[in-house]
């Protein structure tokens, strides 16, 4: 009920709203700033967003999925971050694009269970709404107004 | 291809999530902690969801949008609250399992704009993440440990 194509538009529209929180970040607080133990800096927790994302990619192009595994800090360096980000962002625009359409509601068994793949899909993107919202509270810690949530273009 | 049923149970599990912060949350600080300006306290949050989430089913229920409204703060009594959100969790399982099947994609002239039904019931979930996520924030700013993200049962 949901065409692939207007679910990886979707998909765009909130990495384009977390690279502007990401953009918003004081590049000094970026690996460093969590407001209470045992938070992490939201620099790690778009890192896990980019490993998680990465899998799910994978799966999505090959059908085969193995065991989830990233490295947990890339880098500390936030170009280097950014970068990430944005080659990713197009990875999901022309890989996905190319996910045989009888894929996305077909069962697979990943390392999270057997789940179809849209459903490994939102699961990324679940967990990168649900980050980036704790990512906008710390701007607001740092005295810094958050991109607005539905602002997507 | 997101089948309505399994769309639906997803659906469910945030909002079981949700539930789960909610009940996290010590009764004296759900309408009144808020770690700056001009965040809202986590029970107004929620309530936003409420109001935004029954908006949805009242569209997807009957075919017919109109403008969204509702009211900012019906209550900041903690099981006002709980209940509102027991009762509409109800709602998305037996409502949302009678949604005619070709509404889910079909376009809908919404106060939000037109897209399609499962689009805005996405929208609402997607803000339920976004907001919960803030929420967790908020509790380990009083020193609780949130529920965790990925259990939804």
């Amino acid at each position: 009920m949901i065409e692939p194509g207007l679910f990886l538009a979707h998909w765009q529209g909130h990495r384009r709203l977390s690279a502007r929180v990401l953009a918003a970040f004081p590049e000094d607080q970026l690996f460093t700033f969590a407001p209470a133990a045992p938070l992490r800096p939201f620099g790690e927790l778009l890192w896990e967003i980019v490993g998680q994302t990465g899998y799910v990619l994978d799966g999505l192009g090959t059908g085969t999925w193995g065991e989830p595994r990233w490295e947990r800090l890339p880098s500390t360096a936030p170009g280097v971050l950014r970068a990430a980000w944005e080659a990713q962002t197009a990875r999901i625009g022309h890989e996905g694009a190319r996910v045989p359409p009888s894929r996305w509601a077909a069962a697979q068994a990943t390392g999270w269970g057997e789940m179809t793949a849209v459903m490994t899909a939102l699961a990324a993107l679940d967990n990168e709404i649900h980050h980036r919202g704790q990512g906008t509270i710390y701007l607001r810690l740092l005295g810094i107004a958050p991109p607005d949530f539905w602002e997507r273009g």
